[in-house]
């Protein structure tokens, strides 16, 4: 069998490895700072920090803070334009997501110029090839979900043709992660849940795909038992910064996951709920749908499934029925067991709707799955999931 | 607790993918190919073959094919003039540890020019910074063993002085590398086993090092398995393409950890015994002490000990005490049991010798094991070890 491995990121980690961005040879001498305009990122003092950090390494920096949730076409075409009238040399971003994707994009963008979606290789997307590398981002996650910290991925909306895309190449690896607990501390019960949930999916959907690795899989069945111990521990007690601790190394590690193997299309409907509506945060609606998705391949591999449970329970005799019952007792530990669609405004006529535009948009990831999820599938597990 | 992960070699894995060199985007123009004067890499056609992807890839390349068992200053330093003088923008090593070290070392030389013992940080080493970037490597193992594909070492020789030195810098990195266990089919069953539990010991040092990572220890356990599995199979029949194919896929995660965490102090002994004996086989050096070795913290973190007994044997109930004699029947397996220094002509009066140059030349790996291992130690280990 033939695979690669390649992530080129140098990440740091443990609680205060911040300050290492003080002490390591920067990639350039202007920083485009991106976050998010939430005031605890200044209140906190984060923003002088980070400030404070890049001119120790001889860096000035201007700060773009008007990153969405999701993402959006509009603020990187922004952002990037204000980064090349600035002559900002790399990119920094703090925070979660999408503050982390934006930076990655605004790089793209900043050395390449034009209209995001000549990019994008999807959907409405012109596909263009990468001509001028990418602007060097930082990344300095303050969640533990996305992975982007360890991947060349970014998730960003095109909102006038609800295009929620995955898009990545290789030149889009940050160079340096700094992942450090201490930062995540503050984040609410239902959030850490939200984003945990969404870092064991990156990791069990690439352990599934057929694009999996032999290292793909060492790293996705380590982020799977670090959060079967530590998810629940740390939705219940945010300060425990131990359980912080592994619950973000598990996020980097699927991160990782996403960069060897490939997310499949629990991720696809999961976006396409996301195109349509802006306040459904992503590890939601994959908590909405996961547990039928994860429904469909137990009887095709079910030894993959029996090495998930086991990771998931850390008990080596797990069999693969195991897997789903472990996963419900986790969701129902965390209080996200039973999230309601129809509580962040979804109608069932929607659902033809997100089936469409999943099949659309992210069609690629319905192309490794062990089994072929057809679109009758794909409305069944929707509704099916419906509440 | 605060760690890194940096492994920034794009790593292609598989039967056949070193097809793949004809296809990705050189990192020059001109390639100073580095390999043995051994017949067979002309005449299985493997230098032919070379030459053919690095046009493919629009190329040019010259050969250095003097590199000795044990690359020497010497030849590193005949290497790097030609190189410069050729004006040589990239190196590929082809072949052994011996093969890929001399191009990192020659990368490094040619790219900053001076005596390479300058840079050397041990020793008689000069400790001087590294000024300029190292010239690319490109490195194609055909052996199981030394994980140099993986990690930014390199063992070098300065024979005048007896100096058998590690070293290292995170430039040193080759920027890819191509493991293909086809190359490997042809390592006779003797040299296969010194390589693999080089790999071994490589997994299993930088595991019960002080300074492991939680990722170096995935990639131990992995490659522990890997091997546990694999390594008598392939010994007992080097046609096994997928036993193969395993064990080079355990090389290259132990070279990860060797990138990550660090060898210990078994390995600075059987440098120092190679230091002397030229025609002693690294893995042949480190099998002969090994066991007496590994005795020394079985006490001390037996927790570690059991899951490297579990990853050894697939056991998920095997206890500390499993490990040494799963190893020893593993070696017993390979014919390498019961190595002799005397046959290799180590007199007994050499062991003082051994002792005080493994303590000069590579001192700081003693200083990162679960217990301080004394001199008093390491002359106890080579004596219960002599034959």
């Amino acid at each position: 069998m033939q695979h690669e491995f390649f992530i080129p990121t140098h990440i740091y980690f443990g609680g205060g490895c911040l300050e290492k961005l003080g002490e390591i040879k920067l990639p350039g001498k202007k920083a485009m700072i991106v976050i998010t305009p939430d005031a605890w990122i200044v209140d906190n003092g984060h923003l002088a920090r980070l400030q404070r950090l890049l001119a120790k390494g001889g860096a000035e920096s201007v700060v773009y803070n008007k990153v969405h949730p999701n993402p959006g076409k509009r603020q990187v075409e922004e952002a990037a334009l204000l980064c090349r009238q600035e002559n900002c040399d790399f990119v920094l971003g703090f925070g979660g997501g999408s503050s982390i994707d934006s930076a990655k994009s605004i790089a793209l963008l900043a050395a390449n110029g034009g209209d995001f979606w000549d990019y994008i290789a999807t959907g409405s997307g012109a596909g263009k090839p990468i001509a001028q590398k990418p602007l060097p981002v930082i990344a300095v996650p303050t969640t533990a979900g996305t992975g982007t910290e360890a991947d060349p991925w970014v998730v960003v909306t095109k909102e006038e043709t609800n295009e929620k895309v995955g898009f990545g190449a290789p030149e889009m690896f940050p160079v340096v992660s700094f992942v450090d607990p201490e930062l995540m501390v503050s984040v609410p019960p239902r959030l850490t849940a939200f984003q945990g949930f969404d870092a064991l999916f990156h990791a069990m959907e690439g352990y599934i795909a057929t694009v999996a690795t032999p290292i793909s899989d060492v790293f996705a069945l380590r982020s799977i038992s670090l959060l079967g111990q530590n998810l629940v521990r740390v939705v219940q007690n945010g300060a425990d910064l131990q359980a912080r601790e592994a619950v973000a190394l598990a996020s980097t590690c699927s991160g990782v996951v996403e960069s060897l193997s490939n997310c499949t299309s629990n991720h696809s409907i999961a976006q396409a709920m996301g195109a349509y509506h802006d306040n459904l945060p992503h590890g939601a609606a994959l908590l909405m749908i996961a547990n039928e998705y994860f429904s469909s391949f137990v009887d095709v591999i079910p030894e993959r499934y029996a090495r998930m449970a086991q990771a998931l329970t850390g008990d080596p005799t797990a069999t693969a029925d195991r897997l789903l019952p472990t996963l419900y007792e986790m969701e129902k530990a965390c209080g996200v067991e039973a999230l309601r669609m129809s509580d962040y405004g979804i109608g069932p006529e929607e659902l033809e709707v997100f089936c469409t535009n999943a099949l659309e948009i992210a069609g690629e990831l319905f192309e490794i799955e062990p089994r072929p999820i057809t679109r009758e599938r794909v409305m069944e597990i929707l509704q099916r999931s419906y509440r």
